[in-house]
């Protein structure tokens, strides 16, 4: 048991107990010795201060009783990860935790202690002075450390060495300056709710073991439908593992929809299905497609405008080229927000023409669609109340911590009978409670990871005008991102405009490219320029941003902001970091 | 900021300071105070101790200031979960926490008062005079709170008691008595395991974002296939978000294995394909068929022994007779560890048909695949070794958190040819490490959670050795329970002989009934006595318990033990309880 006084907001006296008799030394040598790698810091520590002279019992029976006149450790950072002195955690195993008898105090302690190393790696996340990442190798990173698994047990020294160990070499995906991917930040309540749904350790397909969980997915899908606009907010949907998964669902309940047969008698029984989707849409539709017995050649791409829209009039030609040919087109996929250049197709045009040709109107707005929370910025979705289905990831543009991704349907009931299978020892018919609420067999899953309590409580937390202001700011600062570059020196635009989405896509030109003509070698040498930046920003871990080709242009930047830390001044130095990282190329 | 000695396990002075002036008067009202529901219980405790006074300075630039003189609450639960008496959430919101200026303290107080409630709820867990649940009906819950979602924040301390209220109305998954799914348990190093992965809060698609949990997972991935007894560790694998994911990640492969133009082309390009699978194998493998364009009907259910294990004869004769009609049979699913009776298919027989007439065996161990840590138990599993893909659940027999599903693959490669689609902005060619370490373009999803944590760091805290002494111990309490009931008065075993796996199936016939002829009406009113039996345990909150029919037998209780903290005692219990609650019926 840790000592009263000991956890992460009270640090004994100032300076720096834990050898009584010599306090200093015993600290400056701990200090020294953190420096070694492989817990050798920590055993030593350890021996410093004299917390490793006896055994527990064997089974824990007997927890380490509390020291209240020495302290937690002497180490500089606070909160302290170190473990606890008065834990002597060498000689205790996962067996001495709950449920063992009188597992109650060493397992307290060792939450705790897991705890405080969390949260210190929370404080740091948000410290601009240290790294997003410390890069290694893969190679490197096997080498070091033996990640290997064996027969007998590791005790919970080395459990929580293990944690730290993780954690140094994790990305700090809350840090101000990372902005790899569309899914950034590190929201406080989001954490909080996650902690809880692993410490609730359930499943979501039946209402008996997830009572409430099942109750808030209704609420939140409800509520998530209603900002759509479909009337009443009704209609169907369910949280899924990922956008893909949900683009997925969608082509599986499209095609249910026009051929319910197709669930017993399959493919063969059907004729040849058309996707339809813009060339710049995200490959999930694609895997979909594939996996779902469509075939990818079954998918067809639309061309896109300049700004990356789905060009509406190529879509008409290739649905009556296809009908022409005799295909059947059961589904549009619209993106709202693509992946590289944030754009949104036009909606209501796509709407017109599902309409007019019976299609199922998909739109994928995994990373747009948290636009819809923002009066400033919700017009560029007009036509999404339009849609039969929508994906809609909080776990991108709202900031939930991963993963959070809803499928959202228009019409009640088509989920449920596209996928249930009536399985009799789960949704056994003659429960005492309303068995609507027993959701699972819609699922394509069985057992489901509960997403929606992070997003509940975040809603509840900042409301809906919380998220609106935090999506209003991650666009205002793309915009401060884009008017700072399209006219400075070294930089050229992907395309034209102000961005729709928080995606700046732009070249970085070093200063020996600049005099070079517009030819091959001159695009052969820029190409180059962003994998090198990258790299060289991974080895500095100062901050972390994403490139891709795309068609006939070469590799570009595409700076996308998610995250809530960051700053005008964290733009700012990204454009500092890109100019001295790449300069010399 | 939380006070020095204010965390769970230092609780101030012993006559529960608070009200300086009058410490046991407010104790005590402060005590009836919390009988109340809603969080009137906590206002009025704060009102009580007085911190209501005031509020922080806007945007959180001033954090609380400590008192240290005052004790954090009066309450009698340690680790108490009230919030702190000298951070006043009533007047902070989402917005003070970080990455706020100054949001350091008031973060550091939050998520060290969500995570008191977290601890008292895990101690709370593993008490046998708490309830499993506390069971309402869904209408009562949506009438009792207001779950709804607001355009306004609400303040921390609303959002303290949105997880006190989450958490008093969830099911206890770590109870001793809680044998309601096959998934049960708390274990306390996945626990924390898991609480690491949400503040990494990062993704497993390349190894840029996710460097140690990438290698984690080659690691994992690799003992797995050993202890499945591929040579060397060899082949592929991936974490999926469940059993039923796995198994259609199975099917996707077998196909694309004997079709590799199913990719492009879709099911219309191959002839028609069939899987073959037992009448007692899992839903989700007609569930896949469906998903994938094969059908249902395309699933062809072998006959099972009375034990519940699929007839090898049986299935050779439907293989004949499927290529007799000219289909193509793709696939064979056995089993190892069904779902109602835990029945482990005779894999080497279902091997010697696969090779025999060239189809891909596919083993779903979900359940089953734990004993494979069993020197024990791990015949039963005989010829797993001959299979080409293997389903095997970690969070089901081996007690790790959900979700944690792997699905395994002899042959290297096929994976990422069946799925990849080389999306430039994730998977860049030009990167500067070892790209086979980008290991996201094998899977379904694009995204995808990180589920190997959990299980690794349980691996190394517990050893293999550890794993098998729960395993069984497990099977073990699944004997003593056999034991009691197959010559008790008023018990039917569903099926003879000990149980191979943890599932003890059994009708319990109350007094009535017991008199009552062998007929259509016995059957009728038995039917009806585990639910009855079912709906009164959650009633009580005492234990839960899975029921079911199958086939001509009508509804009967699936025991099932997967839980570490379950007893002989616990076993005891649950037969007194049954007996208690069912005797009148």
């Amino acid at each position: 048991m840790a000592s009263p006084g000991s956890s992460f907001w009270s640090f004994g006296s100032e300076d720096g107990s834990g050898d009584p008799e010599n306090p200093g030394t015993a600290r400056a040598w701990c200090q020294v010795a953190q420096k070694f790698t492989g817990g050798i810091g920590n055993k030593l520590c350890a021996l410093l201060y004299g917390d490793a002279e006896k055994p527990a019992e064997s089974g824990g029976s007997e927890p380490p009783q509390a020291t209240s006149q020495k302290a937690a450790c002497a180490c500089n950072q606070k909160p302290c990860s170190c473990p606890k002195a008065d834990v002597n955690y060498a000689f205790l195993h996962a067996t001495d935790l709950l449920p063992a008898c009188d597992g109650e105090r060493p397992t307290l302690a060792f939450l705790q202690d897991v705890m405080d190393i969390l949260l210190q790696y929370v404080v740091k996340s948000f410290d601009r002075s240290t790294k997003v990442i410390d890069f290694h190798y893969p190679n490197e990173l096997l080498q070091e450390y033996n990640w290997e698994l064996a027969d007998q047990p590791q005790n919970l020294e080395e459990i929580l060495m293990h944690c730290q160990t993780t954690l140094k070499y994790a990305i700090k995906t809350g840090h101000p300056r990372y902005f790899n991917q569309l899914s950034t930040g590190l929201d406080m309540v989001g954490l909080a709710a996650d902690w809880l749904t692993s410490t609730a350790n359930t499943n979501m397909f039946t209402y008996e073991i997830a009572p409430v969980f099942v109750l808030l997915e209704y609420v939140t899908l409800k509520k998530m439908r209603e900002i759509i606009g479909w009337p009443g907010g009704s209609g169907d949907g369910i949280f899924s593992p990922g956008g893909a998964i949900s683009n997925m669902y969608a082509m599986l309940i499209a095609r249910f929809k026009m051929f319910p047969e197709v669930k017993e008698k399959g493919m063969a029984a059907v004729p040849r299905l058309i996707a339809f989707t813009s060339e710049h849409s995200h490959f999930s539709l694609k895997k979909g497609a594939a996996a779902l017995g469509i075939g990818t050649d079954s998918v067809i791409l639309i061309k896109c405008d300049e700004r990356g829209k789905m060009i509406p009039s190529d879509l008409e030609r290739r649905i009556i080229e296809a009908k022409q040919k005799g295909f059947v087109p059961f589904l549009v996929s619209a993106t709202a927000g693509t992946t590289v250049y944030g754009a949104f197709d036009p909606l209501l045009a796509v709407a017109d023409i599902c309409k007019k040709y019976k299609i199922w109107m998909h739109v994928d707005a995994a990373w747009g669609g948290g636009l819809l929370m923002s009066q400033k910025h919700k017009w560029k979705l007009s036509g999404v109340e339009r849609a039969n289905s929508v994906t809609w990831n909080p776990h991108k543009m709202m900031g939930v911590p991963l993963q959070c991704s809803a499928l959202l349907v228009r019409e009640e009931g088509l989920m449920q009978s596209c996928n249930q299978m009536h399985a009799s020892y789960l949704f056994q018919q003659d429960k005492h409670y309303d068995l609507s609420y027993d959701t699972g067999d819609k699922a394509l899953q069985c057992g489901r990871h509960v997403d929606v309590f992070k997003l509940w409580l975040m809603w509840r937390a900042k409301g809906t005008a919380g998220f609106e202001a935090h999506i209003d700011k991650c666009l205002e600062l793309a915009e401060y991102l884009y008017n700072i570059i399209k006219n400075r020196e070294g930089y050229e635009m992907v395309f034209d405009g102000k961005p729709q989405h928080t995606n700046v896509c732009f070249w970085y030109v070093p200063p020996s490219l600049r005099v070079l003509e517009d030819n091959e070698e001159r695009m052969s040498r820029l190409s180059k320029v962003a994998p090198v930046i990258k790299a060289r920003m991974m080895e500095y871990g100062t901050t972390m941003v994403s490139y891709q080709p795309l068609g006939d242009k070469v590799n570009f930047f595409r700076m996308v902001i998610s995250n809530p830390a960051a700053t005008h001044q964290d733009i700012d130095f990204l454009i500092e970091e890109i100019e001295r990282l790449g300069q010399d190329l």
